[in-house]
């Protein structure tokens, strides 16, 4: 139903209102670039947007004041709507800084609407507010409010919305074929996503009462204020229309809908109630959130709050009537919603120990820098070009090996450093299979291989997100998402790479998970390809590291370098110390788990243990794989690193297994299956042996 | 009463209400910086401006949504109050872009705000408009219209006034104590400044009725179509509230006044009516139009027009009380000053055969380089400094020496090219003279003189205006002022130059006027110090150039080079061709006519003719001086000319007037008398001679 090129610019698309509106905008099928200064809001919520709905979202940092930046993204991509919620939006600062309200809100829809005419782009939902309305019970006759109550906004936040649709009104008016405007007046949005991954995160002290609340539920204040019990309402407090962010996020796209479906040569300016008809006390919403969040949270009643009437609903009809839309959820599922996102974000999207940096120039969202931990003597970075592990650092003391920036990540000469491998990890020989009755054929990278998937390799992708999450005061996970379209590989596939960071047990898991979204099959076989070296910090190489390899076979390798399907005993290669004389290493040992195509079934078993005398530092490597690579040799691992500095241990599926019947299936991915595994690097710092 | 620094900036003073309230704001001792972007002025207002109040007005061609512009204006100048006029103000225009009305009028509205609150600029008397009001008969009690009634404007124009209005009271009501805003609201703004000087040039086909009128009146349109005479009104016709515009300049005067003498600590936002309180019908105007311009003007009744309503009339009472402001001309009296304006500048401040550009940067208002009789044979060129005579072009031919931009003009090598010389031209010896019993000593330029004024001289100095009238269709005046403060000479004086071309007699007329405003005397002798060169485009000399001085007495040089005071005969000095080996003159020529201290009551009489065989090209000079100085040596008279390239003639006072008892009282100027001379070169184009 939608026309083809079905671009929509979300401003403020990183907000509270925006970022709910954006992940129904892809549930619908648009597609979304983001505008937003993040000037009250976080990048982060874009970063979780992209891990909710598994979509790339473009994103610029632009104020919508700098009309060559907002050009720039009509240039980049065919919007062909715009739904516009950038603004600053606090009343009560509305009324100490004015002209910055004025300023920021009026002229930055002047230059946007101005580019719009320019690109051709003719169709914009406006995110307006019921504070147009001013004080409704000046009227004996507009509770519930309707949309032809008069206007008469009482602060400088309410004139700006006002000022704006008059010039959507004028505008239309002055090409009523052309312009195509949905003015929506909102109501009081609350709760979140239930999803709990995005949700509202007002900075300094909310101005509305359920952040309020949701703030005195995890202690960050006190206790509620109730602004008088002395209206002439059920129980004294005044009432509001409360209504759910995701309902309110529905109306945009009704609205939005409601635009497009308008035929060729008619155009529209029109304002519609964004609420649920149905007013609630404060004590009301007060009570459910008790109920949600079980607490009985502290409260004292005040004095009346100058400006505040008694109440403020929504006549919801014309909506209901013209948009087919009207609220499916009530306040006590917003306040479930709310107090879902409250616990899982406590201070919102930002996060203790979390430091979120550039990995390449500022303002290039796509490739950051994420460190958690920072502080606890367990820190990790990862960026998003192959969901890489840039660094760990045990202890203040760096233990994989990382580069200085993405370029280099994605220069040949990086040998996978710290990378997720995929979609097929280790060589398929010939660099070919049969799939579902087709021989597939991959270009190679070695004389007789295709290694790490050559072409299409995760390794040079860039994952969307990540999405960071403190689980408890030790626990984060950072998990990424990749798209992976078929080119070379049959089918379309979803990956995930969520690390979990434990700073108390020191422990960095990797966890990975792959669906098929396209095709009948294809095949999967994912692993990290971190070097470690446990004494980087005072020698440039990791001889001297003493291995115990928990494995009693490895695979047997015929004369053409191919594994013959047999195991062997791994002879003497159980124990051994690292020297430059060796011993060399490229190497699959087994490791007894099961080879299914989700090992997470399997028991985590740990297959390694390495140990630096100089350090003392011990790292064992557990996982549910049913083989690893080891490997230590080879050309220089990296221009800025001397050979033998690091050593991989890569767990994953068996060698070649796609062309071996018996492994077959635990690299074939078929529709409706899930493809899983779990990797586990767990560190200790023993006694450091003298140095000689 | 004023604060010292009393500067107002008046942005959009180059307009229509904005000039005219620069001239009371002049009157009544503020000092005005104007900026405008001049998108729909003329910056020919403003020069009118500055000979009219004999005042510099400082320009800046900068549009008020350029901050940086803007900023740089309260650098400069320590503007205490602003009166802000500058926007768009098209109703019917501003419903077809209503974009461009609100960037333009709302963010060029912010950024000055914004400026003033960073230079600590507190006033501000902002131009609103009765169309704020909307359609005021909506409401059954509100004709007159009190500021109490309330809002609704009916187009774009009319709702950025009120967003306006909105930011200042946003403004205002953040920081209550500093702001000091005035909200004046227009009614309808008619008439012109009764000098003549300053009125209405609307571009286009002018909206109102009025300016209508005065262009079907110099038959610029057919006829006058009036929209309806079916309301309920005397006549049929709408009725409105129309005020003069000195009389709305006046109110902004009062409403300056009145923030002024609002003590500290107090600050103010509150709006004013503007207008008589009494309305007058279409019909009535016009007959009173009719009877100003003695014509009956041809009309056409026509349909109403959309959004007129019967009956707009202000209710000024608040102004009259709080401002004590009130309005003190009638339509009538609009109408004498609207067609005084019109007759003498029927195509507003636009002049057939007038070409304005800029002799430096462009920008640079202050040294304009004005062309008159462009494309009639008989051009001539104007620049402020000195206001000097550029270029004189007879035929197509120039035939005076000129310079190519102003820093050419103020080098020490220019020789008084085509300027004024003052404020004494020719030799004082030993540069001193006694004035009211006190000896005055100035600089000497030459070994034992002051010649043409030495430092503080007119040529270095830019003069204001011009003044450029077209009087009829031959004739037009370019008049400039200069306000000449004593420094070396004692007193200040205010002295005009004035240019009168005739492009059919092939005249250029030269008249000084001088009036001392400071101080009971001073020394005055002006004269213009052009080279003629009657074969320039031929010859690289005026070698062969035939003289005849009508002359029977040159002045008696004594033996230190000074005037005896004594007449002597020219001897074969009369009648001459010039030539390489001669004559050389630098010699003092007596006309006979009167030696008094304004000259121009003596009869203009031909003192010199010259005719050069090759061009066939005769100048005649006239005068009412009592002598001029006739001059052709010296060394080279500018670096691009080569010696013998041009000869001067420079009617004026006797040499050494103040010094000599006898000519003392034609160069002393006291209170109350008026300096004055004219010259008039005459060209007449006779039959080449053959070229030898």
């Amino acid at each position: 139903m939608l026309s083809k090129p079905n671009w929509v610019l979300v401003t403020g698309g990183a907000g509270y209102i925006g970022s709910h509106t954006v992940v129904e905008l892809i549930e619908n099928g648009y597609k979304c670039v983001v505008v937003d200064n993040l000037c009250n809001s976080s990048y982060e919520s874009i970063a979780r947007l992209q891990v909710l709905t598994k979509t790339e979202i473009p994103f610029f940092q632009v104020d919508l004041t700098d009309e060559e930046g907002v050009s720039k993204i009509f240039q980049q991509y065919p919007i062909d709507s715009v739904i516009h919620f950038a603004g600053l939006k606090a009343v009560g600062e509305s009324t100490s800084i004015p002209l910055k309200y004025y300023h920021n809100n009026i002229v930055g829809t002047l230059v946007l609407l101005e580019t719009m005419r320019k690109f051709g782009t003719k169709k914009l939902v406006f995110s307006s507010s019921a504070t147009v309305y001013g004080d409704a019970t000046r009227f004996s006759d507009m509770i519930p409010i309707p949309e032809e109550c008069p206007t008469q906004p009482t602060n400088p936040y309410g004139k700006t919305k006002l000022a704006i649709e008059e010039i959507l009104t004028d505008l239309h008016a002055s090409e009523p074929e052309k312009w195509k405007f949905a003015v929506l007046r909102y109501f009081n949005p609350i709760g979140a996503h239930p999803s709990g991954l995005i949700g509202e995160d007002p900075l300094g002290i909310p101005n509305n009462l359920l952040p309020y609340m949701a703030q005195v539920a995890v202690k960050r204040r006190e206790k509620l204020f109730i602004f008088g019990n002395d209206y002439d309402s059920r129980d004294g407090t005044p009432i509001r229309d409360y209504i759910h962010v995701v309902d309110l996020a529905r109306g945009h796209i009704a609205s939005l809908k409601y635009l497009d479906q308008i035929g060729g040569g008619q155009g529209i300016c029109r304002a519609w109630n964004l609420g649920s008809g149905t007013g609630s006390t404060v004590i009301e919403v007060y009570k459910a959130f008790c109920l949600a969040c079980g607490i009985e949270l502290p409260f004292e009643v005040v004095g009346r709050r100058t400006g505040d009437v008694l109440n403020l609903t929504a006549k919801p009809d014309r909506a209901t009537k013209e948009l087919q839309w009207k609220t499916e959820m009530c306040v006590a599922d917003a306040c479930k919603d709310l107090w879902n996102w409250t616990t899982g974000n406590p201070f919102g999207y930002q996060i203790m120990g979390v430091v979120d940096t550039f990995f390449n120039v500022p303002g290039d969202y796509g490739s950051r820098l994420i460190t958690v931990g920072r502080g606890s003597g367990f820190e990790a970075s990862f960026t998003n070009v192959g969901a890489t592990l840039v660094d760990l650092n045990v202890n203040g003391k760096s233990v994989v090996i990382g580069l200085a920036n993405e370029a280099e990540y994605l220069d040949e000469s990086n040998p996978y450093l710290g990378t997720t491998i995929g979609r097929y990890a280790n060589r398929i020989y010939d660099g070919s299979f049969t799939l579902e009755g087709t021989k597939v054929q991959l270009a190679l990278n070695e004389k007789n291989a295709t290694l790490h998937s050559s072409l299409q390799s995760f390794h040079k992708q860039r994952f969307l997100g990540p999405l960071v999450v403190n689980l408890n005061k030790n626990e984060y996970t950072v998990k990424y998402i990749l798209v992976d379209k078929g080119t070379q590989f049959p089918g379309d596939v979803v990956v995930s790479v969520t690390y979990g960071i434990n700073i108390k047990l020191q422990t960095l898991t990797v966890e990975y998970e792959g669906h098929l979204t396209k095709g009948p099959a294809t095949v999967m076989n994912l692993t990290n390809h971190s070097y470690f070296n446990l004494n980087m910090f005072q020698n440039s190489s990791c001889d001297g590291t003493k291995f115990n390899i928990l494995s009693d076979k490895v695979l047997e390798i015929d004369l053409n370098g191919k594994p013959t399907g047999k195991f062997v005993s791994p002879g003497n290669a159980s124990k051994f110390i690292l020297s430059p004389s060796g011993p060399h290493f490229d190497t699959c040992f087994v490791t007894d788990a099961e080879a299914t195509i989700d090992t997470r079934t399997n028991d985590l078993k740990p297959v390694l243990t390495a140990q630096h005398p100089l350090s003392g530092l011990k790292l064992t490597i557990l996982t549910t794989e049913p083989s690893f690579q080891f490997y230590n040799k080879g050309p220089g691992y990296i221009k800025h690193h001397g050979e033998r500095f690091g050593f991989c241990c890569e767990p994953e599926r068996f060698i070649n297994a796609v062309n071996v019947n018996e492994w077959r299936d635990s690299v074939i991915l078929k529709q409706g299956e899930v493809y899983g595994s779990r990797i586990v690097y767990k560190f200790e710092t023993g006694a450091p042996e003298l140095s000689s």
